[in-house]
């Protein structure tokens, strides 16, 4: 049974109706508010006129399961404090329309991608990267903890989650939440892998002095120090850079950061992406050796935190080519291929299943903000192109 | 009749008992707090000892006048929340222990110069810098305001201010809080100038955006352009730049300052100081174009604020070569002569009168901390400058 565009569409308008906010088609659905249980409950009414079979899980997660053995399609339908109407729900509709006319595709909005409990809490429970007990110690901001936050689901709705084995893969379709697509003018991306991505937090020490009575040779000014170390960065990291590779200094806290006295210390977060983990390693390396160079230049003292790292998560090789054929049939010269420089839920699912994602554009590039959107056109596009991937599994 | 310089240091060491605190001879004792009363009675008993007419003037600064018109010596009392011993105390404990062997000499305790309320608060009021009135609507950071502070004093004890005209001039001896004097093994140095300085807070913005989603050439990231405006400025500002001139990036805020986010927007503070007013201003100019010329190499927007100016302060001439003369007769080849990068009591006094300041090194130039110092005999021989310099006007 073919897609219909035009329900897919009522449903994301009435999904964007629990939690609007702000101007334009905002949404305001932090995970286990009253506008994302609301909209849960009302995703579960709909999973189950479209013949699946509902529920909740412990941690939060809604579940749409078919009769038959298939494929799980979905993403997340909550949002982030100040959010828009597609990140995360242009997915589960996606799924919940195509599962309409089949009876081997299940659906899941996992719960808390955005992140109000740390991030995608409800997919790493799933997928065993945190346990329930482990995520029950989570608070958000205000201090609530994860364990009484989701006490906020009707305990008659909540059953044991599905095992990953009744699933053949996962398919996500997701906004691009960056200017690649919207500014080459397309309407689709294949996602090639979700980058990996390493942070270490680094610390210049220097001599904080007087600024009117030290004079200048007998200076050891942290952020004269730490500028020189953002240049020497540029240079290196050129040299290892790939067409994907990004990073960013976004972090930066100066000690005491008062105009009169010469900084003595630069703290500043480091964080590099890319889709190729020996990538990721070479770019460590050369920024390490460049912020030595200049530690030693400026005679500054440096220190650098063991910090974090996310391995890359490739895309399934069949699934993906799934998703390359059916864009070329429903979308011909209207896709590429690339890589997602953001989490996704996928990336947690790629630890028990093969998964692949499917991108829309994101106007703008504008993400995390009231302001999101993508033209209805490309939303229908990126729904055909799902389900005749899905369909072209048979 | 001669100084007596362990009378002076005896002086030096009960007043630092009063607000003692950390380790060394660390000194707390914020204007009008418990300590800084308690040593300015003190004081007004040593000036009574001295054959002073002693009294507080309504803006808490302490007098002692002398019988019969001449120089005003002095400094002020009261000290950083963690000082040291000699900052201020050393020029009024001196002012004192000559005053005591002549009828000429009057000192001055001048109150708050460390700001608790804003800058060297009593002789901006003295000096007509600042009304009482004004000063009294200021506030320190726990909110008390200077109308109240004042109250501590004991009412009966203050008189109406001295007209500057009874003086004759302001000589000012104070440490260098800086490494100057100690780096070159000097003993005592004799002030050209107090430094002019100006400030600017600069704005640079860009665009914020996803740190993951958003490739390198589409970024405007406000944190890369602020570090190649700084090395800008290095270059423009060392064409301009004199044997005395200082600048300094002391305060740096980046919004929105998180790891995964590009930063939109840097502002930070430029101060520059040089005793040339002319010199002043050509390196605002030249840091002004560099600022233009890094904008819009990054694309960013540049915001300047109008930010302050404080001109220099040139000591007079006369004073000045009666403080060089007494610098080479007392302490031949251990005197150098170089401008105070640090404002000072005598900066406001100098509107009034002609005033001129000499400095006694100050280990490793450590100011404005518990572990400020200075090796008693360097102590000694200011003294003996600052006595001489008195002495041979007549």
């Amino acid at each position: 049974m073919p897609v219909k565009p035009q329900r897919f569409l009522d449903d994301l308008h009435q999904l964007r109706r629990f939690g609007a906010a702000g101007p334009g088609k905002g949404v305001a659905r932090r995970a286990f508010s009253a506008a994302d249980i609301e909209a849960r409950l009302w995703l579960i009414d709909r999973f189950r006129s479209a013949g699946l079979r509902a529920q909740f899980d412990p941690a939060g997660n809604v579940w749409g399961l078919s009769p038959k053995r298939g494929l799980l399609l979905g993403s997340h339908t909550d949002s982030q404090p100040e959010g828009g109407w597609l990140d995360g729900a242009l997915g589960v509709m996606a799924g919940l329309e195509i599962a309409r006319g089949r009876d081997d595709v299940s659906v899941v909005s996992f719960q808390d991608e955005e992140g109000r409990f740390g991030a995608l809490t409800g997919s790493d429970i799933w997928s065993g990267a945190l346990s329930l007990e482990e995520a029950d110690q989570l608070s958000d901001a205000s201090g609530i903890t994860f364990a009484k936050a989701r006490l906020e689901v009707p305990q008659d709705l909540v059953q044991a989650a599905p095992e990953a084995r009744i699933f053949e893969g996962y398919l996500e379709l997701h906004i691009e939440q960056g200017p690649v697509l919207d500014a080459a003018g397309l309407g689709v991306g294949v996602v090639t892998a979700i980058v990996g991505a390493r942070q270490k937090t680094v610390t210049l020490t220097g001599a904080q002095n007087h600024a009117g009575t030290t004079p200048m040779p007998l200076r050891k000014d942290a952020v004269r120090g730490f500028s020189h170390a953002v240049k020497a960065l540029e240079a290196a990291l050129a040299v290892e850079a790939g067409p994907a590779t990004v990073w960013t200094i976004g972090q930066v806290d100066v000690h005491p950061n008062a105009a009169s006295i010469v900084p003595g210390k630069v703290t500043f977060t480091l964080q590099w992406r890319d889709p190729d983990e020996a990538r990721l390693a070479r770019l460590e390396q050369a920024a390490g050796q460049a912020l030595m160079r200049v530690a030693e230049d400026h005679g500054l003292r440096l220190a650098t935190d063991a910090g974090w790292a996310l391995r890359p998560t490739p895309m399934d090789d069949g699934l993906r080519s799934l998703l390359v054929q059916a864009a070329e049939t429903k979308a011909p010269g209207q896709w590429r291929s690339l890589p997602s420089g953001a989490l996704h839920d996928a990336s947690n699912v790629a630890r028990l299943l093969p998964v692949a994602m499917l991108f829309a554009p994101s106007i703008g590039g504008i993400s995390h903000d009231f302001a999101e959107d993508t033209a209805e056109d490309d939303l229908i596009i990126a729904l055909k192109v799902l389900d005749r991937a899905v369909a072209s599994r048979n």
